[in-house]
């Protein structure tokens, strides 16, 4: 599916479902709303899959992987060198996405779409590469409107292939050293607030390089100052190709009813960039855990969501998405294998 | 094992494996701490454990099912023939604790230590009945010293059975019409805190019964006065059976260095008297979640614990440790089955 056509296919969930769904979870053999979020997921997913009887079957994770010229800054505590060497740490099964997709069941690709590296010997490796890395942000675009529009197709076609295969829930994940900076420029330009209420420590930077980040950021949104007005363009010219991915693959799935559990603070960056393209897509999303990434809180806030976990991770890949998604499919199973209070022989509430 | 036996066996954590824990959990492929709380479960669960090299196989939740003779004071929103009911919808795996017992991949183990009701014809009961209920602990003491010591024996043993039949993890449950109001004394009397602070809505009280339950609660404070000055004592005076036989799971689970997953404001109030009766039960513990039930906020701060999972949850069972489990097992997993920097070649942290 072509983005404009992906676009068009975008709905808002079903939302005159709403009461069937409220009266099928309030007669199953608990008092009403006692199983408090839980039954708030049940309730999105299948406002989101637009149905009374919802199936989750397959559950699949993407992680986008690439590289950005911003680190030529300093901007991460990491080298360069990592987002390929991680890629192929998940591609051998050895990184915390790996652990965890296997641990809810989850299907899960590696997609480079921008690393810097041509990663020759990596089987497994689903190879979309847009470019290798993005150009240095603070000193001028991150990437053509043409190669933002090519990684948001890329995403499409993510969820397009994980939805063939079965999936009916996805959830976001991202590889790619520095990419908390392309991250906050975007929060920082298109919520917008101030560059330091969405700045933070990434992997782990200290006092004084956190106020370098700070300045560079700055610099990349005076550099870009042309292009922030519109989501798309600020998206190209921000980056990176990751986030562009993930805004994509939002919108895939969104496309086709499917819901997507959102990732940590960098997938916010893509998953808030798909709704300011197409708001209806909002509907589709989970947003798996706050992360202790300072400026996810402010994001939070500013979008009026709570998400559902807050356990001080910060490590990306979709590990936030993974804990999420066995949330959501307890919550789902719930609505569809608990007892009715008729059918169990339970009393109800007392009058009064 | 005698509960004299089980309180000699309790040991603390082996607080000086945390530099070796920590050790590998900073030597694995992500950022030091990047995993937050998943990290801080792996290294309780090791030191629980006393070994630096853990599995987690089997996971088991024991679900205690008993009457309050308190009902009669009108302090709950349900009859009390749901609790024999419950026990039932649960035998048949109709309960919500099915669902996410099944979800989660934990045995289900539900135990009449003191239903109000024959239950005659209900298969795959354990049947461990101290009495048909307690007495209303509005006019006197919910039971006997002895009845209490033997509701903790009961619990003893399931967390021995459930151990030998390859458990490593436990989580605990109660199902009970008004069991919260014995939870609330017991917490009022022992934390010791304003009967107001942790009397809540239990599963669905308006304002007038609230006050209502309020008052009972002071009028059995009031009648139990001599008793409180002792967890024992207290816990025989105000009952409930089911938070007795919390108590004794909590301390055979401790006993035998198998940690165990706290349910919600029921449970914590078993939790909260295996504490006091034996303090390095403590070690053992990780709690759940913070239900919606007022007062369970009142008590984390004052044991000065974080609870995993915030999700409005109120239905107890063992709902919120059947969610939890699945997270301790996954942080388990992340400790045992990611790389480390050295095996993936990934590089480390830059200097500086």
């Amino acid at each position: 599916m072509t983005l404009e056509d992906t676009l068009k296919a975008i709905v808002p969930a079903d939302r005159a479902l709403e009461r069937a769904v409220q009266a099928h979870l309030d007669d199953l053999t608990k008092p009403p709303g006692s199983l408090g979020r839980l039954e708030e997921l049940a309730s999105r997913y299948c406002l989101a899959t637009h149905t009374v009887t919802p199936s989750l079957a397959g559950k699949a994770i993407v992680v986008f992987a690439a590289d950005h010229g911003v680190t030529a800054e300093g901007v991460s505590a990491y080298p360069r060198e990592v987002t390929p060497q991680m890629v192929r740490n998940m591609l051998a099964g050895g990184a915390a996405i790996n652990v965890l997709a296997r641990h809810v069941g989850a299907e899960l690709t590696v997609v480079d779409i921008g690393v810097d590296d041509p990663l020759d010997d990596a089987p497994g490796l689903c190879r979309r590469k847009i470019r290798r890395g993005t150009a240095n942000i603070a000193t001028g675009p991150a990437m053509s409107l043409d190669e933002a529009k090519r990684a948001m197709q890329v995403g499409i076609e993510q969820a397009a292939a994980a939805c063939e295969r079965g999936a009916s829930l996805l959830g976001t994940g991202e590889m790619g050293i520095g990419n908390t900076t392309p991250a906050s420029a975007l929060f920082a330009a298109r919520l917008p607030c101030p560059v330091e209420a969405v700045t933070g420590r990434g992997t782990g930077l200290d006092d004084a390089r956190l106020a370098h980040k700070v300045a560079v950021i700055e610099r990349a949104l005076a550099a870009n100052r042309a292009a922030l007005g519109d989501p798309l363009a600020a998206l190209a010219a921000l980056g990176g190709l990751e986030i562009a991915g993930i805004c994509g693959l939002v919108l895939g799935a969104a496309a086709r009813r499917v819901p997507i559990v959102v990732d940590g603070f960098i997938s916010c960056a893509g998953a808030f960039a798909a709704c300011q393209i197409c708001e209806p897509a909002r509907d589709y999303l989970f947003f798996s855990h706050r992360s202790a990434e300072a400026g996810h809180k402010v994001f939070f806030e500013r979008v009026g969501v709570r998400p559902l976990l807050e356990l001080d991770m910060r490590l990306g890949e979709g590990t936030g998405a993974a804990l999420a998604i066995a949330m959501i499919e307890g919550a789902v199973r719930i609505y569809n294998e608990m007892a009715t209070f008729s059918s169990a022989g339970v009393a109800g509430k007392e009058k009064g």
